[in-house]
């Protein structure tokens, strides 16, 4: 059985040693780029611990393992245009290093190759294989539209927040579970029980940061604290705050929120105060908790020895970070 | 056997029936707002012809049929960003109609949209299908990159020129081809010559589209004659003057194409005045002319009986549109 760090320092060889054509330049140099370093490769990671849970030799999921972090990094090529995000990972986004022109193009070819890598798979499960990214990755992308989209509502509920982020989050999480499962031919209902455990950890995590960005330490979380309320974004606090206020302090939070007269820090600690008083920060932990028990549960459910679902549980408790 | 205009209909039909979620809107309506008319459908034609000289029955290729529409459909929602063109078919593009975000998430919807079609076929035949589209598909992606390339450079060969419009006009069609022929379960050489008739029509495609851009008439052409002059693109028709002409000739063009000081009538008058004492257009007809008889000897050596390879025939002659 692998270990998490054996299993990454596998994935990161495993990218390195992918070939791309040297020309035209502009198309294959950025993919090159965006793959070379940083990433924490969680999804490939978690694709080929599910294949391992049911089977000693996981060679047979690497292919799926590389297109899945090659999809993944893709959508953070177009993603970063669409959201003029400047940097990734600490330099420059593609867009920025070049143009949108190659990072849209680049981004196509990124997928493209995503599939050819997932073709690399035994033929005997490729279609089942394909079946789940496809629907994976349509759901990332329906993802990120509503992320927009909930940009310039004003309606935006807990449940269609939860929805955004089980796509935009959960979704591609789940969906390496499901395909290291399918590459391993586990069971049907395993299969989709590593998926639901995929998407309760991936909903955990979203919910996490949406607690850090309001409540965390800024040397921990490694971005300043308050952001979220900042940009007046809807989040898992903001969404419930909505929802469990009365009239009278929904109206308050709504005011602060857009009130261009306050200063930042004074802005951020009037809006956490009336999180406070409404018990958000204690609604979020205890959803995050649900979630991860949820997690715990589905994998103690999956009828393989006990020792096996380990370092599941630790990526759940890497992701969740939980001592920040 | 069924005819260009009955294969039309059909391809037009199963455009129509496609399904798509409701929401999040701005995600699939540019989808069905791109594929709903206009286009000419040449392509997913062309794979039910390759299917039909070698079966009766069609219906196995029809998903490989639409995915391939869909995929260059989706290539036109991204070309028309980086290329900003406003219009396709006569309606806004889908980066005008809505914004740029929006083109890049649908048209990556729409890319994955194809995949899934494609995965409608059969399982038999769908690893070598997958193959050759992943191939085709990256080929476009080059071919848009090298035009883009192309702009700013100024060594730009013959050689050069027909190799980007290889994988930019050709690749497409001589993929659909093939797939036509691999879900037809045609021998793989058969398959193998179709995609070579692909290219060869591909390239007599673009070069008589060359041809008439700056000798046709304005009329039939359904744009302005001499656009690709105006704006100094690099075509057969100016690749080939510069290779053919002596330094004194090649300094004149150069000089005439980036003169400021000419009105437009006089810059298109004064260059086709080189093109035609350098003999362009005789040399782009000729190579017209080669390409299609490469093309109509490829047919003929199919070993299919002399009757079906008729549609292609008329396939090849609607493309080349010789009574323009």
């Amino acid at each position: 059985m692998y270990s998490f760090h054996e299993l990454a320092d596998i994935v990161q060889n495993e990218i390195k040693n992918l070939k791309y054509p040297q020309q035209p330049e502009l198309l294959y140099a950025p993919i090159v780029y965006s793959l070379e370093e940083g990433g924490k490769r969680i999804r490939p990671v978690a694709l080929l611990m599910a294949c391992n849970l049911f089977r000693d030799e996981i060679d047979c999921a690497k292919p799926a393992a590389l297109a899945v972090e090659v999809f993944h990094n893709f959508t953070l090529l177009h993603d970063d245009i669409m959201d003029r995000s400047d940097t990734r990972r600490g330099k420059p986004a593609v867009h920025t290093r070049w143009n949108d022109n190659v990072a849209i193009l680049s981004g196509d070819a990124m997928m493209i190759y995503a599939y050819k890598l997932l073709c690399g798979c035994d033929r005997r499960v490729l279609p089942q294989l394909l079946e789940t990214f496809n629907e994976t990755a349509i759901g990332v992308c329906e993802g990120q539209q509503y992320d927009m989209d909930f940009e310039s509502r004003d309606d935006v509920t807990v449940d269609r927040y939860l929805e955004m982020i089980r796509l935009k989050t959960g979704v591609l999480l789940a969906g390496a579970l499901k395909l290291g499962a399918i590459c391993a031919e586990a069971q049907p209902w395993q299969a989709e029980l590593l998926y639901n455990f995929g998407i309760n950890v991936g909903l955990a995590f979203q919910l996490q940061d949406d607690l850090f960005d309001t409540y965390g330490d800024a040397a921990v979380f490694g971005k300043p604290i308050g952001g979220d309320i900042l940009a007046g974004k809807k989040t898992f606090l903001l969404t419930t705050a909505l929802k469990t206020a009365d009239a009278a302090t929904r109206g308050e939070l709504l005011a602060r929120l857009h009130d261009g007269g306050m200063s930042a820090a004074e802005k951020i600690e009037t809006v956490r105060g009336i999180y406070d008083r409404l018990g958000v920060r204690k609604i979020t932990e205890k959803a995050i908790a649900d979630y991860f028990r949820n997690a715990d549960r589905i994998l103690n459910s999956l009828e393989v020895g006990i020792e096996r679902i380990v370092p599941l549980q630790e990526l759940g408790e890497t992701l969740l970070n939980r001592k920040k």
